[in-house]
């Protein structure tokens, strides 16, 4: 084992960080860019006053050696990737804000590979990096410094479907868009449905605990995935891969590795429970007055949309106007405080036509909401979802942009934005809210013209006290990877923490999984 | 501690086992009757070649001394119950197939009170059985010798409840029933439904992660659970009671809670998701010339009826001539191989009718069924339910039942009847199959005159291996608790059983919690 000497340099602008190290051979090994926003969380909780974001020093794993890439080579033959060309894209997020130095791709395509992989890996103490599509938000897939990436992307087949059941069983390494595809060819589709499903795998979907569009109607993955197979750190396989919608033998361990971001092991396939594709798709546009009736009107719609209801995203007028002024795009009803877009998906669509009817009727008579539009065919179905999907993109268009993904009990989401609003004053451009209104989740945005310290400052920790206060998620649903991993006292209790950190020392007691991720760098004792 | 003196004497008459213990002192402390079907596993998995079922050999926990009673006393005042004839209903389980033989029961009404008793019993090495309604039935809510009873039927409070996101959130005592109530009062309904509601806990409910009826609707409880508190064996309280949808900070452990019946914590409080109440429910008996036809007609169901669909349950003619012999409950439809009962609910009666409609007509023109009958009306809802509900009732009355409750793959749970049959030969009096289509849940039943041990012979291990070959699970929604706990392996790998055993000492070091329960007695060694 090694034990590298470091020099730190911060380079503090603003909210950006940038730390370099050398190693004692003096070639830079690390150069990691944060550019999401950085705050202290309270002192008392036992984190570091600085920084919470930014990489912890390389802990003294065994560099890749000669013998290593031998041993690896015997294994997968030409799928051994070196070229540092070719470890470009795998060693920076797409964000391209956080980056590793992974000298060393590895790209198995059986279970018993990945397996003897980690084994080996363990025996040399040797990191590794688990890495799906490598599409997640928060710096969780891509290397924080020398760890070898073990990438799924060659795990990718369906190993089975069963037609009568709607279970799908199939490796870690399978796109999301291509399982979707495969399903539709069997009048079936995907639990989940998220912007990067072009790219994300379901392995990383599971790993991440991926939400998405579909959650209200289906419910997380926590639900919908019925089997797993994962292997652990020294190389044994967990064989959890079972296509039972009920089983009660034991302890469900399946769900230690939902959402655990690669640090307890590696997925290398699931089973999937799915749902019958819907025969009918509706989108409405709503208008309303206030965030109250807002809130009457998801109410409303439960009750008489109820078994047909899959979407209910709202947006505010800020949010409008943004995708006026940078994209052009038309606000198709009158103006608003409050947009809402709700989809429909039922297996007839007379009915789902006349109970989007009834309950439009109703909305408009007890005046919840003021004005609406519904779209049946899909170039307008896609043109009002525009006006929710692309809240993102005109927001880059307006300045810099603070983001923040934060989930709420549903009737508190919008006050968190009035409350910044009126915390902030006259010190941003614009704080807009968007998002999820039936899983209580919101994408709260605060805009300036450039990167503002003194703005962050009031942001920060503001957002996370207020978010902490009101028992909210301070992340809803993209994971807390390298980037949020010290925030997580915000949301979880020291004992929750202390105890997440005896299953990371009992799964894999060397820390080689994914090492920097999920967990605080300084794990609280427990209070007994 | 003590470290007592046991005499055990096995009276072994076909599948009763009677073992009773004394201890030094000479005072009787334990008789079980465990009537249900024993047999080896393979002994290769490291079992007991005899009686699987039976309890192991009393630890050597503390006994309850007047000092410990003083110090509860001053805890719960008179909520320490210590009269036998009150006890008697807390030590024998509702099948009356296991009896303990606690002398205390405490009924705690506070988390902290559950706290400073399971602090104090840790330091003390006394044994703890959590307790909610008693309704289990795999022997896992009853001590097995003398550990404290710890009920939660005083913590029955409903802490809140979201009209918006039709999040409950209650203490670990509440009556599934009365939340039911309070829900219905309020729109909304439980996510679960079971034939216990009048007694079951919902915290027992989650400790043993429950099925019942409404599983194929709105999936399991790890999917409608969204928070949890808990009680850990040394009394630390381990807070994850979020009523938020989305949550993804760190490990979720609370699924680690649910389904582990008591013997990693005490859950004390639970947050439900919970869906709006239908308002429209109608109920129809279907007949099937064969199975495989029964199999094409859910997949033409779950098409047609989509999302209102709730409930897919079959049963066989075996099944509709012992309700009609002992039961005197007539087929309202001409005679077939199989019978089905599907529900709907939804949102609007005449949507779910025509629905409905278009659907039996499609599967009587394509023959896939014979005949059929639809009820909408209470009354006649209730008959035809109770065509499926009362099928165990009808069973008791034909002799001595070997029952088991099994998940499979869809398509393959009638064949483990066909192979029983066959396999069984003219040994039985009746084979007889019926359960959730829906959820690959076969209950098969097995009949005959008397008790008979060469029949029990041929039963097991052939059903436990027949299971554990199609991949399916040996105890679908029951649990181990202490009946079923040596037959784990059937159903799980070595290396996932080690890991469940690893589970539990970290989160139970003594091994005060449940013990003897859902754990085989013997762990297994890792493999590497």
């Amino acid at each position: 084992m090694q034990s590298p000497f470091f020099k730190r340099k911060y380079c503090r602008r603003s909210d950006l960080i940038i730390i370099a190290m050398k190693n004692e051979l003096g070639s830079s090994h690390r150069v990691t860019t944060l550019s999401c926003a950085l705050r202290a969380p309270p002192p008392a909780r036992g984190l570091h006053s600085e920084s919470p974001s930014a990489a912890p020093q390389r802990r003294p794993f065994s560099r890749v050696s000669e013998e290593d890439l031998t041993f690896f080579r015997r294994i997968l033959q030409n799928r051994v990737i070196t070229d540092p060309d070719l470890l470009e894209s795998s060693n920076v997020d797409w964000l391209r804000s956080v980056r590793g130095s992974s000298e060393v791709l590895l790209r198995p395509q059986t279970t018993e590979e990945v397996s003897q992989i980690l084994k080996y890996c363990s025996n040399r103490l040797l990191a590794v990096t688990p890495q799906g599509g490598n599409t997640g938000l928060v710096g969780g897939s891509v290397p924080v410094y020398d760890e070898i990436i073990l990438s799924t992307s060659l795990m990718n087949d369906i190993i089975s479907f069963d037609n009568v059941s709607g279970i799908l069983t199939c490796q870690a390494g399978c796109v999301l868009e291509n399982l979707s595809q495969y399903l539709e060819d069997r009048d079936h589709m995907m639990p989940l449905d998220l912007g990067a499903k072009g790219s994300c795998h379901i392995g990383g979907n599971v790993a991440t605990n991926a939400g998405g569009l579909r959650l209200l109607r289906y419910g997380s993955l926590r639900g919908t995935v019925l089997g797993l197979e994962a292997v652990l750190s020294d190389g044994r396989v967990l064989d959890c891969l079972s296509s039972l919608r009920k089983d009660n033998t034991g302890y469900d361990l399946k769900q230690l590795f939902i959402g655990s971001e690669g640090t307890l092991g590696v997925i290398t396939a699931v089973s999937v429970l799915c749902p019958r594709r819907p025969a009918s798709v509706n989108v409405v546009l709503l208008g309303c007055e206030s965030f109250q009736q807002l809130l009457e009107t998801f109410q409303l719609c439960r009750g008489m949309l109820g078994e047909i209801l899959s979407a209910f995203e709202f947006l505010d007028s800020e949010c409008m106007d943004l995708l006026k002024t940078h994209l052009e795009l038309t606000n198709p009803i009158s103006e608003c405080p409050f947009y809402i877009v709700i989809e429909t998906s039922g297996s007839d669509a007379t009915h789902d036509a006349e109970k989007l009817h009834n309950f439009l009727e109703e909305a408009m008579t007890s005046l919840l909401v003021i004005d609406g539009t519904v779209a049946t065919e899909d170039s307008k179905i896609k043109a009002l979802w525009s006006l929710r999907e692309r809240v993102t993109e005109a927001l880059t268009h307006d300045g810099f942009v603070y983001k923040y993904d934060v989930s709420l009990p549903v009737d508190m989401i919008y006050q968190l934005v009035l409350d910044m609003r009126e915390h902030l004053g006259g010190g941003a451009k614009r704080v807009v809210g968007y998002g999820h209104v039936g899983d209580g989740n919101l994408h709260l945005n605060i805009t300036s013209s450039a990167k503002d310290p003194s703005l962050l400052a009031s942001i920060e920790p503001f957002v996370y006290e207020w978010t902490a206060k009101h028992r909210g998620s301070i992340s809803a649903e993209h994971g807390l990877g390298l980037k949020k991993r010290n925030y997580i006292y915000y949301s979880k209790h020291r004992e929750a923490v202390s105890l997440m950190s005896k299953i990371k020392d009992m799964l894999d007691p060397k820390g080689i999984l994914n090492p920097y991720k999920t967990l605080p760098d300084t794990s609280p004792r427990s209070s007994n």
